[in-house]
Formats: structure tokens, sequence, C-alpha cells
């Protein structure tokens, strides 16, 4: 696994600092999971264990996906946009992407009322994420 | 068609000069077509067309996606991540959504030997662009 993504790190134009966005699609489903930034470290880690990994805005770091919660993302295919700055990353994931225990993190549609939660939960995040109290 | 985005502008929570990133993806094949910028004039031109309309960082200005190809996106459902700061909207394309020539965007993946084209073209380029000049 770790062999198919070796030359991932070099085969992007990617600045130093440089942040790259990435779509996040389960593969045998086509449901679009999360919306996250890659950073040379996340695509080097990438390479390395066959996982996503992607930059956390809110902890200021790269993380695995899953390294919390469990719920890794085996990374099976990825794609480039037709400017070169956008990656479509798509995946077989062990759980809900979502750490308010769903599996997209696209759960809510505008309906004629607002915001409506549209797909129910697949896991209990005060579970899987005991240390983050949750106020949802 | 109008009438069912009309609260879509103040349902969003976004600063006056804001950019929300959107994955843009055809709501009957799950394919993930593009990945654009909307601001408060995409949202109100869609919003009141039921088109998709996006910030293009070329052109510096809000276009109807298909404003130039004919390639129009009716917007079928509106989606927001976890985080209220990113849209998934999906589509009924009435045509690729690639100027390059491609339904998708992102029609390049990442095998052996670097990026190779991984989907067929469904138009040509130099008849629906005949402005652009294309080197590709």
């Amino acid at each position: 696994m770790t062999q198919k993504w070796l030359h991932l790190p070099a085969s992007l134009p990617l600045a130093g600092d440089g942040h790259l966005q990435a779509v996040i699609q389960e593969a045998d489903t086509g449901t679009v999971l999360m919306l996250v930034e890659l950073d040379r470290e996340a695509l080097e880690r990438l390479a390395a264990t066959g996982r996503l990994h992607y930059y956390d805005p809110k902890k200021r770091k790269v993380v695995a996906k899953g390294e919390a919660s469990g719920h890794f993302q085996e990374v099976l295919e990825i794609r480039l946009s037709c400017r070169g700055n956008q990656l479509l990353i798509r995946v077989r994931p062990a759980g809900g992407a979502c750490e308010l225990g769903y599996q997209s993190c696209f759960f809510r549609k505008l309906g004629p009322d607002g915001w409506e939660i549209a797909d129910p939960k697949v896991f209990d995040p005060a579970e899987v994420y005991p240390e983050i109290a949750f106020s949802h």
C-alpha cells in the first residue's frame, strides 16, 4: 500500500508552505465526506501510510484522519484538477468522517425553513471522542 | 425554481467580502465536477436563477457556470459543512464542467508513472470555447 503513493509529494507543484484544497469522497458510494487542506507534510504522511492526513486548522497541525476516532481513511485514488491546484481523494473510510457523528460533514441541507439535518447519525460522538465536550 | 433558493444568501454567515468553498457534484452520478468559491454576489445570482454561479479567480468576477459554453448547472440540492463554512452543491449539468473538454475538472489520476488522463472527453473545447486559445 505504501508503495502506491510513493511519488505523490514530488508529483505536486506545491510551494514550501503551500496548501492544497482536497475533496474527500467515499469511493464506494460517491458520498462527499469532507473538504480539507493538505500541505507537504500531509502529502508525505499520506504517501508513507496510504491513509488520509490533512492540515487541521483548529489544531494548527497535520493530523491523521481517524487518529482520535479510529475512523481512518484508506486512500484508493488521487485525482488532480485541471488547473493543478486541487485534489480529489477517493477513500475507503473505517467509520463516519464527521466528528458530530455523521458519515459526511455535509449532513445538513437547505430546506424551506433553513438548514435541516438530512442524514442519520452513524456513531455517538460522546463515545468516539470522549475528550471533546459537545454542545451540539 | 427561483423560489427554491430564495433564502440562500441570508442562510449563510458570510462576511461582506467573504468567500465560501463549494464542492460541485453531479447529483445523478455522484461525480465530483469542480471545486469553486462563492461570494455573496454568486449566492444571490444562484438564488435568483437556480443555476450555479461562482467567483472565477482568472476573470476576477462572478460568472454563471456555462455562460460561455452553454453548459449551465441547475442546482438541485445545497448542503452545508459541520463548521458552517463550506458548501456541497449537487447539480444537473447541461454538459461537461471542465473547459478542457471533460465531464469533471478532476480527469487526471495519479498512476505509477505520474498523472494520467482517466476520463474520456465529452466535448471539443475548440468548438465550445472558440474564443480561448488552447495549448493543451
